[in-house]
Protein backbone atom coordinates (compact mmCIF):
# COMPACT_ATOMS: atom_id res chain seq x y z
CA UNK A 1 0.00 0.00 0.00
CA UNK A 2 0.95 3.14 -0.91
CA UNK A 3 0.13 4.96 2.40
CA UNK A 4 1.52 5.25 5.61
CA UNK A 5 -0.66 4.08 9.02
CA UNK A 6 0.62 5.66 12.61
CA UNK A 7 -0.93 4.63 15.36
CA UNK A 8 -0.92 6.38 19.02
CA UNK A 9 -1.33 4.79 22.03
CA UNK A 10 -1.17 4.83 25.58
CA UNK A 11 -2.74 4.85 29.09
CA UNK A 12 -5.43 7.51 29.83
CA UNK A 13 -3.87 10.61 30.76
CA UNK A 14 -0.79 9.83 28.77
CA UNK A 15 -2.01 13.32 26.96
CA UNK A 16 -1.56 11.43 23.31
CA UNK A 17 -4.61 12.75 22.03
CA UNK A 18 -4.06 16.57 23.12
CA UNK A 19 -0.26 15.72 21.54
CA UNK A 20 -1.84 14.20 18.55
CA UNK A 21 -3.84 17.55 18.08
CA UNK A 22 -1.04 19.86 19.01
CA UNK A 23 1.84 17.98 16.45
CA UNK A 24 -0.39 17.97 13.38
CA UNK A 25 -0.16 21.53 12.35
CA UNK A 26 3.61 20.80 12.33
CA UNK A 27 3.40 17.70 11.04
CA UNK A 28 2.00 19.03 7.86
CA UNK A 29 4.69 21.83 7.77
CA UNK A 30 6.95 18.63 7.03
CA UNK A 31 5.18 16.46 4.56
CA UNK A 32 3.84 17.15 0.95
CA UNK A 33 1.33 14.26 1.42
CA UNK A 34 -2.04 14.25 3.20
CA UNK A 35 -2.56 13.75 6.61
CA UNK A 36 -5.91 12.39 7.69
CA UNK A 37 -6.66 11.67 11.49
CA UNK A 38 -9.09 9.42 13.19
CA UNK A 39 -10.30 7.74 16.44
CA UNK A 40 -11.46 4.76 17.72
CA UNK A 41 -13.60 3.43 18.77
CA UNK A 42 -15.58 5.22 16.09
CA UNK A 43 -14.28 7.23 13.32
CA UNK A 44 -16.87 5.98 10.82
CA UNK A 45 -21.21 6.07 10.77
CA UNK A 46 -21.34 2.47 12.01
CA UNK A 47 -18.57 2.21 13.98
CA UNK A 48 -19.93 5.12 15.79
CA UNK A 49 -22.98 3.56 16.25
CA UNK A 50 -21.05 1.12 18.07
CA UNK A 51 -19.27 3.27 20.04
CA UNK A 52 -22.40 4.43 21.38
CA UNK A 53 -23.45 1.28 22.91
CA UNK A 54 -19.70 0.44 24.54
CA UNK A 55 -18.97 4.00 26.04
CA UNK A 56 -23.29 3.99 27.50
CA UNK A 57 -22.43 4.75 31.06
CA UNK A 58 -25.68 2.97 31.69
CA UNK A 59 -24.26 0.14 30.14
CA UNK A 60 -23.40 -1.72 33.63
CA UNK A 61 -24.30 -5.41 33.00
CA UNK A 62 -22.38 -5.23 29.65
CA UNK A 63 -20.04 -8.71 30.04
CA UNK A 64 -15.92 -7.92 29.24
CA UNK A 65 -16.20 -10.48 25.97
CA UNK A 66 -19.39 -8.80 24.69
CA UNK A 67 -17.65 -5.40 24.90
CA UNK A 68 -14.02 -6.98 23.35
CA UNK A 69 -16.31 -8.07 20.55
CA UNK A 70 -17.60 -4.47 20.32
CA UNK A 71 -14.35 -2.84 19.89
CA UNK A 72 -12.80 -5.24 17.16
CA UNK A 73 -16.07 -5.04 15.34
CA UNK A 74 -15.84 -1.21 15.38
CA UNK A 75 -11.99 -1.22 14.74
CA UNK A 76 -12.76 -3.67 11.37
CA UNK A 77 -15.89 -0.63 10.43
CA UNK A 78 -13.23 1.88 11.10
CA UNK A 79 -10.04 -0.16 8.92
CA UNK A 80 -12.92 -0.60 5.79
CA UNK A 81 -14.26 2.74 5.57
CA UNK A 82 -11.75 4.90 6.99
CA UNK A 83 -8.31 3.69 6.93
CA UNK A 84 -7.75 1.53 4.26
CA UNK A 85 -9.05 3.88 1.61
CA UNK A 86 -6.58 6.40 3.00
CA UNK A 87 -3.52 4.09 2.45
CA UNK A 88 -5.05 3.18 -1.30
CA UNK A 89 -5.24 6.97 -1.99
CA UNK A 90 -1.34 7.61 -0.89
CA UNK A 91 -2.20 9.23 2.37
CA UNK A 92 -0.82 9.46 5.90
CA UNK A 93 -3.27 7.78 8.93
CA UNK A 94 -2.98 8.43 12.07
CA UNK A 95 -5.07 6.66 14.82
CA UNK A 96 -5.79 8.16 17.92
CA UNK A 97 -5.94 4.37 19.39
CA UNK A 98 -5.93 1.04 17.42
CA UNK A 99 -5.60 -2.98 17.71
CA UNK A 100 -2.61 -2.57 21.00
CA UNK A 101 -5.57 -0.64 23.27
CA UNK A 102 -7.63 -3.47 23.27
CA UNK A 103 -5.09 -5.92 24.11
CA UNK A 104 -3.90 -3.42 26.76
CA UNK A 105 -7.53 -2.86 28.03
CA UNK A 106 -9.74 -5.90 27.51
CA UNK A 107 -6.76 -8.42 27.14
CA UNK A 108 -5.13 -6.67 30.25
CA UNK A 109 -6.67 -4.83 32.30
CA UNK A 110 -10.08 -6.61 32.09
CA UNK A 111 -8.17 -9.61 32.43
CA UNK A 112 -9.63 -11.43 29.48
CA UNK A 113 -6.10 -12.65 28.32
CA UNK A 114 -4.02 -10.61 25.63
CA UNK A 115 -3.62 -13.98 23.59
CA UNK A 116 -7.64 -14.28 23.49
CA UNK A 117 -8.28 -10.37 22.84
CA UNK A 118 -5.47 -10.61 20.02
CA UNK A 119 -6.79 -13.44 18.10
CA UNK A 120 -10.41 -12.20 17.79
CA UNK A 121 -8.44 -8.52 17.07
CA UNK A 122 -6.84 -10.77 14.13
CA UNK A 123 -9.96 -11.23 12.73
CA UNK A 124 -10.81 -8.18 12.55
CA UNK A 125 -7.87 -6.58 11.00
CA UNK A 126 -6.96 -9.23 8.74
CA UNK A 127 -3.03 -8.39 8.81
CA UNK A 128 -3.35 -4.22 8.56
CA UNK A 129 -0.85 -3.46 11.67
CA UNK A 130 0.24 0.32 11.43
CA UNK A 131 3.82 0.92 10.06
CA UNK A 132 4.64 2.66 12.92
CA UNK A 133 3.17 2.90 16.37
CA UNK A 134 3.91 6.09 18.51
CA UNK A 135 3.33 4.72 22.79
CA UNK A 136 3.41 7.56 25.09
CA UNK A 137 3.97 5.91 27.84
CA UNK A 138 3.14 7.40 31.93
CA UNK A 139 3.01 5.84 35.22
CA UNK A 140 -0.86 4.77 36.24
CA UNK A 141 -0.93 6.82 39.18
CA UNK A 142 0.42 10.56 37.02
CA UNK A 143 -2.31 9.37 34.15
CA UNK A 144 -5.17 8.42 36.48
CA UNK A 145 -4.54 11.85 38.18
CA UNK A 146 -4.69 13.55 35.45
CA UNK A 147 -8.14 12.37 34.39
CA UNK A 148 -9.50 13.35 37.30
CA UNK A 149 -8.27 16.74 37.44
CA UNK A 150 -9.15 17.14 33.72
CA UNK A 151 -12.92 15.94 33.64
CA UNK A 152 -14.13 14.69 36.80
CA UNK A 153 -17.39 14.95 35.52
CA UNK A 154 -17.41 13.45 32.34
CA UNK A 155 -15.67 9.85 33.25
CA UNK A 156 -17.22 7.67 31.10
CA UNK A 157 -17.09 3.63 32.45
CA UNK A 158 -13.88 2.91 31.35
CA UNK A 159 -11.97 6.10 32.96
CA UNK A 160 -14.36 4.67 36.35
CA UNK A 161 -11.94 1.77 36.40
CA UNK A 162 -9.84 1.40 39.67
CA UNK A 163 -6.13 2.21 39.91
CA UNK A 164 -5.75 -1.83 39.75
CA UNK A 165 -7.09 -1.99 36.36
CA UNK A 166 -4.75 1.00 34.65
CA UNK A 167 -1.60 -0.67 36.61
CA UNK A 168 -2.78 -4.01 34.42
CA UNK A 169 -2.94 -1.82 31.44
CA UNK A 170 0.20 -0.34 31.44
CA UNK A 171 1.73 -3.53 32.43
CA UNK A 172 0.39 -5.08 28.99
CA UNK A 173 1.50 -2.01 27.08
CA UNK A 174 5.49 -2.58 28.44
CA UNK A 175 4.84 -6.40 26.99
CA UNK A 176 3.62 -4.75 23.64
CA UNK A 177 6.21 -2.87 23.08
CA UNK A 178 8.79 -5.04 23.81
CA UNK A 179 7.18 -7.82 22.11
CA UNK A 180 7.28 -5.40 18.80
CA UNK A 181 10.40 -3.76 18.73
CA UNK A 182 10.00 -2.46 15.52
CA UNK A 183 6.68 -1.36 14.92
CA UNK A 184 6.33 0.39 18.63
CA UNK A 185 8.23 3.91 19.61
CA UNK A 186 8.37 4.78 23.18
CA UNK A 187 7.94 8.70 24.20
CA UNK A 188 8.23 9.51 27.52
CA UNK A 189 4.69 11.54 28.31
CA UNK A 190 5.86 12.67 31.51
CA UNK A 191 7.74 15.30 30.09
CA UNK A 192 6.55 18.48 29.61
CA UNK A 193 3.82 18.57 26.63
CA UNK A 194 6.11 20.36 24.05
CA UNK A 195 9.34 18.04 24.35
CA UNK A 196 6.28 15.43 24.39
CA UNK A 197 5.25 16.83 21.00
CA UNK A 198 8.76 16.83 19.81
CA UNK A 199 10.11 13.59 20.93
CA UNK A 200 6.92 12.06 18.99
CA UNK A 201 7.72 14.01 15.83
CA UNK A 202 11.27 13.15 15.81
CA UNK A 203 9.99 9.34 15.88
CA UNK A 204 8.40 9.21 12.77
CA UNK A 205 11.07 11.30 11.10
CA UNK A 206 13.68 9.09 11.47
CA UNK A 207 11.45 6.09 10.84
CA UNK A 208 10.12 8.09 7.48
CA UNK A 209 13.11 10.03 6.76
CA UNK A 210 11.76 10.56 2.79
CA UNK A 211 8.16 11.68 3.49
CA UNK A 212 9.02 13.80 6.62
CA UNK A 213 11.46 16.11 5.28
CA UNK A 214 10.56 19.40 5.59
CA UNK A 215 8.47 18.78 2.02
CA UNK A 216 10.97 19.00 -0.01
CA UNK B 1 -24.91 -27.26 35.07
CA UNK B 2 -28.52 -28.39 36.57
CA UNK B 3 -30.20 -27.35 33.42
CA UNK B 4 -30.82 -28.06 29.92
CA UNK B 5 -29.83 -25.89 27.17
CA UNK B 6 -31.32 -26.65 23.42
CA UNK B 7 -30.61 -24.40 20.37
CA UNK B 8 -32.80 -24.77 17.05
CA UNK B 9 -30.97 -23.92 13.45
CA UNK B 10 -31.90 -24.21 10.29
CA UNK B 11 -31.31 -22.21 6.81
CA UNK B 12 -34.07 -19.11 6.50
CA UNK B 13 -37.60 -20.84 5.66
CA UNK B 14 -37.08 -23.92 7.01
CA UNK B 15 -40.24 -22.86 9.89
CA UNK B 16 -38.09 -23.93 12.56
CA UNK B 17 -39.71 -20.60 14.57
CA UNK B 18 -43.05 -21.44 14.01
CA UNK B 19 -42.43 -25.34 14.88
CA UNK B 20 -40.65 -24.03 18.06
CA UNK B 21 -44.27 -21.62 18.53
CA UNK B 22 -46.27 -24.95 17.53
CA UNK B 23 -43.67 -27.42 19.86
CA UNK B 24 -43.94 -25.12 23.35
CA UNK B 25 -46.67 -26.39 24.33
CA UNK B 26 -47.10 -29.97 23.57
CA UNK B 27 -43.62 -29.87 25.66
CA UNK B 28 -44.18 -28.46 28.84
CA UNK B 29 -47.35 -31.30 28.78
CA UNK B 30 -44.31 -33.37 29.15
CA UNK B 31 -41.90 -31.90 31.58
CA UNK B 32 -41.96 -30.71 35.53
CA UNK B 33 -38.71 -28.47 34.47
CA UNK B 34 -39.63 -24.66 33.68
CA UNK B 35 -39.16 -23.98 30.01
CA UNK B 36 -37.48 -20.27 28.76
CA UNK B 37 -37.35 -19.42 25.08
CA UNK B 38 -35.38 -17.02 23.68
CA UNK B 39 -34.01 -15.65 20.26
CA UNK B 40 -30.96 -14.78 18.56
CA UNK B 41 -29.77 -12.00 17.80
CA UNK B 42 -31.14 -10.81 20.17
CA UNK B 43 -32.66 -11.95 23.91
CA UNK B 44 -31.46 -8.83 26.37
CA UNK B 45 -31.62 -5.60 26.52
CA UNK B 46 -27.36 -5.08 25.12
CA UNK B 47 -28.33 -8.08 22.67
CA UNK B 48 -31.11 -6.03 21.23
CA UNK B 49 -28.92 -2.71 20.92
CA UNK B 50 -26.53 -4.63 18.84
CA UNK B 51 -29.00 -6.85 17.05
CA UNK B 52 -30.61 -3.19 15.74
CA UNK B 53 -27.44 -1.98 14.31
CA UNK B 54 -27.04 -5.57 12.48
CA UNK B 55 -30.61 -5.67 11.01
CA UNK B 56 -30.89 -2.11 10.03
CA UNK B 57 -31.45 -2.34 6.46
CA UNK B 58 -29.84 0.74 5.74
CA UNK B 59 -26.50 -0.32 6.59
CA UNK B 60 -25.97 -1.34 3.45
CA UNK B 61 -21.93 -0.30 3.88
CA UNK B 62 -21.44 -2.98 7.05
CA UNK B 63 -18.50 -5.11 6.19
CA UNK B 64 -18.68 -8.62 6.30
CA UNK B 65 -16.29 -9.53 9.37
CA UNK B 66 -17.99 -6.65 11.76
CA UNK B 67 -21.12 -7.73 11.09
CA UNK B 68 -19.84 -11.47 11.88
CA UNK B 69 -18.14 -9.55 15.21
CA UNK B 70 -21.47 -7.91 16.40
CA UNK B 71 -23.38 -11.46 16.08
CA UNK B 72 -20.70 -12.70 18.42
CA UNK B 73 -20.98 -10.00 20.88
CA UNK B 74 -24.74 -10.03 21.13
CA UNK B 75 -24.12 -13.58 21.50
CA UNK B 76 -22.09 -13.55 24.44
CA UNK B 77 -24.33 -11.14 26.07
CA UNK B 78 -27.52 -13.49 25.35
CA UNK B 79 -25.41 -15.68 27.33
CA UNK B 80 -24.67 -13.82 30.18
CA UNK B 81 -28.28 -12.45 30.54
CA UNK B 82 -30.19 -15.24 29.77
CA UNK B 83 -29.01 -18.15 28.90
CA UNK B 84 -26.38 -19.22 32.37
CA UNK B 85 -28.61 -17.91 34.76
CA UNK B 86 -31.69 -20.19 32.79
CA UNK B 87 -28.94 -23.01 33.30
CA UNK B 88 -28.12 -22.11 36.61
CA UNK B 89 -31.60 -22.30 37.84
CA UNK B 90 -32.06 -25.64 36.43
CA UNK B 91 -34.34 -24.74 33.68
CA UNK B 92 -34.70 -25.54 29.85
CA UNK B 93 -33.24 -23.17 27.88
CA UNK B 94 -34.35 -23.21 24.20
CA UNK B 95 -32.77 -20.69 21.87
CA UNK B 96 -34.04 -19.97 18.29
CA UNK B 97 -30.70 -19.99 16.77
CA UNK B 98 -26.81 -19.90 18.58
CA UNK B 99 -23.27 -20.30 17.47
CA UNK B 100 -23.93 -22.84 14.23
CA UNK B 101 -25.97 -19.93 12.56
CA UNK B 102 -22.66 -17.92 12.71
CA UNK B 103 -20.29 -20.52 11.36
CA UNK B 104 -23.35 -21.13 8.66
CA UNK B 105 -24.39 -17.40 7.82
CA UNK B 106 -20.91 -15.39 8.13
CA UNK B 107 -18.56 -18.61 7.68
CA UNK B 108 -20.44 -20.08 5.04
CA UNK B 109 -22.52 -18.05 3.57
CA UNK B 110 -20.65 -14.39 3.52
CA UNK B 111 -17.66 -16.35 2.71
CA UNK B 112 -15.40 -15.71 5.66
CA UNK B 113 -14.49 -18.60 6.29
CA UNK B 114 -16.00 -21.46 9.05
CA UNK B 115 -12.71 -21.92 11.04
CA UNK B 116 -12.44 -17.91 11.29
CA UNK B 117 -15.84 -17.44 12.32
CA UNK B 118 -15.28 -20.71 14.58
CA UNK B 119 -12.57 -18.79 16.10
CA UNK B 120 -14.61 -15.67 17.81
CA UNK B 121 -17.36 -17.79 18.29
CA UNK B 122 -14.96 -19.60 20.36
CA UNK B 123 -14.28 -16.41 22.65
CA UNK B 124 -17.55 -15.12 22.78
CA UNK B 125 -19.10 -18.77 24.38
CA UNK B 126 -15.80 -19.96 26.22
CA UNK B 127 -16.81 -23.42 26.18
CA UNK B 128 -20.97 -23.34 26.32
CA UNK B 129 -22.36 -24.92 23.46
CA UNK B 130 -25.49 -26.96 23.48
CA UNK B 131 -26.74 -29.90 24.69
CA UNK B 132 -28.43 -30.89 21.81
CA UNK B 133 -29.27 -28.55 18.87
CA UNK B 134 -32.40 -29.71 16.48
CA UNK B 135 -31.69 -28.77 12.91
CA UNK B 136 -34.00 -28.36 10.27
CA UNK B 137 -33.27 -28.95 7.37
CA UNK B 138 -34.55 -27.91 3.72
CA UNK B 139 -33.03 -26.99 0.14
CA UNK B 140 -32.59 -23.71 -0.51
CA UNK B 141 -34.82 -23.62 -2.88
CA UNK B 142 -37.74 -24.42 -0.83
CA UNK B 143 -36.48 -22.24 1.88
CA UNK B 144 -36.10 -19.02 0.10
CA UNK B 145 -39.82 -19.52 -1.67
CA UNK B 146 -41.35 -19.70 1.58
CA UNK B 147 -39.47 -16.77 2.69
CA UNK B 148 -40.65 -14.50 -0.50
CA UNK B 149 -43.84 -16.08 -0.16
CA UNK B 150 -44.28 -14.96 3.68
CA UNK B 151 -43.34 -11.61 4.08
CA UNK B 152 -41.74 -9.96 0.50
CA UNK B 153 -42.35 -6.59 1.93
CA UNK B 154 -40.42 -6.90 4.99
CA UNK B 155 -37.60 -9.20 4.05
CA UNK B 156 -34.23 -7.92 6.16
CA UNK B 157 -30.66 -7.11 5.03
CA UNK B 158 -29.66 -10.80 4.98
CA UNK B 159 -32.98 -12.25 3.43
CA UNK B 160 -32.18 -10.20 1.04
CA UNK B 161 -28.68 -11.60 -0.21
CA UNK B 162 -29.54 -14.44 -3.22
CA UNK B 163 -29.50 -18.37 -3.52
CA UNK B 164 -25.78 -18.70 -3.92
CA UNK B 165 -25.37 -17.43 -0.69
CA UNK B 166 -28.51 -19.44 0.60
CA UNK B 167 -26.99 -22.84 -1.15
CA UNK B 168 -23.46 -21.72 1.02
CA UNK B 169 -25.15 -21.60 4.09
CA UNK B 170 -27.36 -24.92 3.44
CA UNK B 171 -23.88 -26.95 2.69
CA UNK B 172 -21.72 -25.28 5.96
CA UNK B 173 -25.00 -26.59 7.93
CA UNK B 174 -24.61 -30.60 6.59
CA UNK B 175 -20.55 -29.47 7.30
CA UNK B 176 -21.58 -28.75 11.05
CA UNK B 177 -24.21 -31.89 11.32
CA UNK B 178 -21.55 -34.55 9.99
CA UNK B 179 -18.94 -32.74 12.07
CA UNK B 180 -20.77 -32.93 15.31
CA UNK B 181 -23.30 -36.19 15.17
CA UNK B 182 -23.89 -35.99 19.19
CA UNK B 183 -24.66 -33.01 19.21
CA UNK B 184 -27.14 -31.82 16.40
CA UNK B 185 -29.87 -34.01 15.29
CA UNK B 186 -31.39 -33.27 11.55
CA UNK B 187 -35.58 -32.92 10.96
CA UNK B 188 -36.62 -33.01 7.69
CA UNK B 189 -38.20 -29.72 7.40
CA UNK B 190 -39.75 -30.73 3.93
CA UNK B 191 -42.50 -32.88 5.74
CA UNK B 192 -45.72 -31.47 6.99
CA UNK B 193 -45.74 -28.92 10.17
CA UNK B 194 -46.99 -31.61 12.42
CA UNK B 195 -44.69 -33.94 11.62
CA UNK B 196 -41.69 -31.30 11.72
CA UNK B 197 -42.78 -30.91 15.33
CA UNK B 198 -43.74 -34.13 16.69
CA UNK B 199 -39.87 -35.46 14.94
CA UNK B 200 -38.67 -32.72 17.29
CA UNK B 201 -40.31 -33.55 19.89
CA UNK B 202 -39.75 -37.32 19.87
CA UNK B 203 -35.68 -36.13 19.51
CA UNK B 204 -36.21 -34.19 22.33
CA UNK B 205 -37.18 -36.99 24.39
CA UNK B 206 -34.57 -39.63 22.98
CA UNK B 207 -32.00 -37.67 24.28
CA UNK B 208 -33.37 -36.37 27.37
CA UNK B 209 -35.88 -39.34 28.63
CA UNK B 210 -35.78 -38.63 32.48
CA UNK B 211 -36.97 -34.93 31.48
CA UNK B 212 -39.42 -34.90 28.71
CA UNK B 213 -41.24 -37.92 30.71
CA UNK B 214 -44.90 -36.92 30.36
CA UNK B 215 -44.65 -34.87 33.60
CA UNK B 216 -43.99 -38.06 36.13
Amino acid sequence: MPGIFISFEGPDGAGKTTALNSLLPKLKALTTQEIVVSREPGGSPIAEKIRDIILDVNEEGMDDRTEALLYAAARRQHLIDVILPTLNAGKIMLSDRFVDSSIAYQGGGREIGEKEVASINDFAIDGHLPDLTIYFDISPEVGLSRIRKDHQEAMDRLEKASLDFHERVHDSYLKLVKANPERIQTIDANQAPDKVVSDAIKSMQKRFPNVFNGGQ
